[in-house]
């Protein structure tokens, strides 16, 4: 089995031939780096996620984390990982030098992550949510909140969470019932039941840091009564020393198909006299900030589905190139030599669907990254502002294209293996169970279908959707001039047409009747992700023809050569149903709409 | 959570109204029964399933078999479960009365075996392949070996398995190496070892009968130098009493996925003088007589998919009924209550796709069934011979089609659970686990996909095809003259007409380019099984309309309108593709063909 975990000659195309990472050093933020820094510092997130994330990978999901009542159990290599993590600095690197970050560009920061989930997404978990919440404490708490808990949660000592969904509301947030009451002394009291919150217990840190959504008493109804408080598991004195253990119990761990290393939890807050909170930010607008963090999270769920799906992409191509059996359909000979499977042309296609899959996700993944990098540190405030809107638009795309076809990466990669990729001895059926989450949390992907459709397309969602069109539209007519790209070029401005016609239909249909009209967004939603990573791979592909063009030879022009093929694979095979499912749409089906409960 | 394992009154619609199996009770072989026979037999397979079978899914899916280097251990449920079986005579069901069997219709068996399945796939397995053993046994052995093995093997003394993949050859049978020498007594030592043999060891039965593939010495090289040999795990004296040890031993156990309660293991053959083994019919006709057993374990196989897809679905569907959460999208009325899941137009998308995958899965594996039995007892030899050709047609598309959508149709299960569906609280992720292996056991989806294209459809295809084509002509025509079905004929016709034109050029291109051919041939198995289904869908509608017209009423008239419901899904949304699809292959797409390893 191989221990690659991406290809390496990929990640340098993505931050430096389709993105212009290199630019960013031109940013004052950035100033005193260069670009040996970002490369070591890929390089050190490679090595890392070798030597200390991918070794127990494995082991972590045969022996998920366990509960005696009072603590929980990990394998220790976790620890190890998450020290090693912190050490190098990955918990802060992307925050200023005067806080004791590295100030490392957002998109680095990313291509580095994509290298740890690769490695081991469950362990690595602890790390995602704690930065998460550390930004979220960073960008609204106050200066005494965040002078106390930053500091040890850059450094590792503390973890964070993210603490949202309860056991009777799911994902509709504004049915939330966890309640905070004032206390005396400025602080909050917390009560209620929290679920599916990853690690939300574990013995890594001195310290949790949990973010809840609750209910201020008598605040409004549904979403505009929710805030944010900080609960720590453990109280911090201003000396920063840790206090009393506060009211914060874990009821249960959650046994999961995959992820397994990552505890999933159920805690009670406010079992006794309430667990102490601190608001965060003004009270009723929790669920804004929170969304920032959310924002962030789904980029991130959509890169740690890409990884996945990379990650099984690449077990399967070393699988397909070593094992020979078989031999092709026209060669009748039984006395010939077995071939590689990778010379069956049903095993090609499949690793070229893997391919596209993969290396689309991780790309745009990666493109949404250097938005998020734009939107802060972009020279001229129109370009950050475009930048955030692109951004907005495009985050269920990003949070759910990945999510679905990472995953089928995934599951394609057990099927090249066949009756090995079906068992435990090789990655591929872990890498499957782990993907699997990913449509499932931080939005499911019909939740994402009606954010794109009924907000980010809706009447107030910004300018992100015209910017959209305008550089696809743009990219066609660029590639229209390359002999090798004229064909895709071709491909994509009829599925542009298409997506144009039918947003413009859908947007009128959920204006008037928002029922009917977003009855079927889980379709629409993967009919415009196919425009989205149709230019995409567009856009790959001129990279590459250009690159072909100024002389590339060997093993560089072979690698352009595939991304060529990988986008010729994208127009004709992944685009072929769209016609078919937007005359769908736009016709207003409403065979499911219309379905009833006792037909089932 | 339900117990339900199926609908049984879809069940008795595909039994009683899709087909016609009371009208097996005027043939001579089922003259004895009478509908309350077939009807009692459902119910006591029903039974045996919830009182034997379901309730230690999740264990033994949590414990799965050990092995102690002498002794495999299961769960002891496992042993319970086999005897129940046995001893209610579905061992022996299709059998004939002088043999100790029921003389049971092979649909009514099956069908029976849906309600296993569902209930607990991993430990119906040793019946399942015991089934296959015996009947290959029955067919070819000879009168002695017959007399030794049936009994026991019917009584549920012996099991049996079928061994013939190898770890250097996997799926390509003609590479197989292990070895029979002709001893002096009349029988074969056999010698080599077989991977991935299902319920190869295990402490259930008394003894093991193994069918093994092998190479005698100075036999052609490939396929026609394979032959069948019986080689028992413990010899049989002439008066049915065991005798010694045969020299197959257990090498090791496969740890996988799902189906965990089923062993798979690595067997040796012969490490020590060669194991007894007796050679079953003549000698190089091996594979002939495999592929008997085998293809009834492809639609057996079709049918556990089928089987653990319509489980998910009832899982899901109960699960939607049962969960509130949110609001529809129209209502921003957050003191409103909140609504069940199901009333989520998405959420019922993808239960009407679950239901569509689930009830077609089944209803295309029972036909398939009864294409068996009217092979074996329609009166006149016509029908026989009819019903054997669409068998060999179908058979590709009735193994893969539930393979790969029953499959999905547990993947969308996890999906409505959402964070439910990921825990392992629920049963969603272990039939989606369990459901995995469908697309990979018994020739992989591309293995099928080659099998239609190359074999099936070639010129030595027999008339399959056409009586298959002219079927879906009849339906079409007929569904015309009903109001409720005519919008559904006019979609089958045109995809139709599509398929026709498209298996037209396929096969020329076949014929001409064989290793170009069959390069897409895994998607031409999808075109080409959509309009399997979609003929399978647009009878379901018409037995339904017919049913309303003739004035059901209450729940019956729910479940037709339901039927009519999902078959207007299916042409809408399934076909929606199909035109694409079929242009991308009938404009021969080398993509997949020209792309090169180094390009990767």
């Amino acid at each position: 089995m191989t221990d690659q975990l991406l290809n390496d000659r990929d990640v340098r195309f993505q931050l430096y031939e389709m993105l212009d990472t290199q630019s960013l050093l031109q940013r004052p933020r950035y100033a005193e780096h260069d670009l040996g820094v970002f490369d070591a510092t890929l390089e050190t997130a490679r090595t890392l996620a070798q030597q200390y994330y991918a070794p127990h990978n494995q082991k972590g999901d045969a022996n998920e984390p366990t509960f005696d009542g009072a603590k929980v159990h990990l394998i220790p290599e976790t620890k190890v990982a998450w020290d090693a993590f912190a050490e190098a600095g990955f918990l802060a690197a992307h925050h200023d030098y005067d806080d004791g970050g590295l100030q490392l560009p957002e998109v680095v920061l990313r291509a580095c992550m994509a290298y740890f989930n690769a490695a081991n997404i469950a362990t690595v978990g602890y790390s995602f949510l704690s930065i998460a919440a550390a930004n979220l404490i960073k960008s609204f708490a106050s200066a005494e909140l965040r002078e106390r808990f930053l500091p040890p949660m850059l450094a590792g000592r503390f973890s964070g969470t993210m603490a949202m969904t309860e056991p009777g509301q799911g994902s509709a947030l504004g049915d939330l019932r966890t309640s905070a009451k004032p206390a005396a002394d400025g602080t909050y009291r917390i009560s209620g039941s929290k679920m599916f919150i990853s690690g939300g217990d574990h013995e890594l840190t001195d310290n949790i840091v949990h973010m809840v959504l609750a209910r201020l008493e008598g605040a409004p109804a549904g979403v505009k009564g929710i805030s944010l408080f900080l609960v720590p598991k453990f109280l911090v004195n201003a000396d920063g020393s840790l206090g009393a253990r506060n009211d914060v119990a874990l009821a249960g761990l959650l046994h999961k198909m995959g992820y397994r290393n990552t505890t999933s939890t159920v805690l009670s807050f406010g079992e006794k006299d309430g667990a102490v909170g601190y608001l965060v930010g003004e009270a009723n607008h929790g669920l804004a900030y929170m969304f920032q963090m959310m924002n962030e999270a789904r980029v991130g769920v959509g890169l740690g589905a890409a990884s996945l799906g990379y990650q099984s992409f690449v077990h399967a191509l070393d699988y397909a190139r070593q094992r020979p059996q078989g031999r092709l359909p026209g060669n009748k000979d039984p006395h010939s030599p077995q071939v590689r499977i990778i010379e069956h042309a049903d095993v090609r296609r499949m690793l070229l669907q893997q391919k596209v899959y993969a290396e689309g996700s991780l790309s745009l993944c990666l493109y949404a990254s250097s938005l998020v990098e734009d939107s802060h540190t972009a020279a001229d405030a129109i370009q950050r502002r475009e930048a955030a809107e692109l951004l907005d638009l495009l985050t269920p795309v990003v949070k759910s294209w990945p999510s679905r076809y990472g995953l089928l990466a995934s599951e394609i990669g057990v099927q090249v293996l066949g009756g090995s990729g079906y068992t435990r001895e090789y990655m591929l059926e872990q890498l499957y169970r782990d993907n699997r989450l990913n449509p499932i949390h931080e939005g499911t992907e019909g939740i994402q279908a009606i954010d794109l459709l009924g907000r980010k397309l809706g009447p107030r969602g910004g300018d992100g959707y015209g910017l959209f069109l305008s550089k696809v539209h743009k990219a066609v007519a660029e590639a229209t001039q390359d002999c090798n790209c004229v064909l895709l070029a071709t491909a994509l401005r009829s599925a542009l047409r298409i997506v144009e016609r039918l947003t413009a239909d859908m947007q009128q249909l959920v204006a008037a009747k928002p029922d009917i009209g977003l009855s079927n967004a889980t379709v629409f939603l993967d009919v415009f992700s196919k425009l989205v990573l149709g230019w995409n791979w567009l856009c790959q592909a001129q990279v590459a023809s250009r690159a072909l063009r100024a002389g590339a030879s060997g093993s560089e022009a072979d690698f352009y050569r595939g991304k060529l093929q990988a986008a010729r694979y994208f127009m004709d095979w992944e685009l072929a149903g769209l016609e078919g499912q937007a005359r769908l749409l736009s016709t207003t089906n409403r065979i499911c709409f219309d379905m009833r409960d006792s037909w089932f």
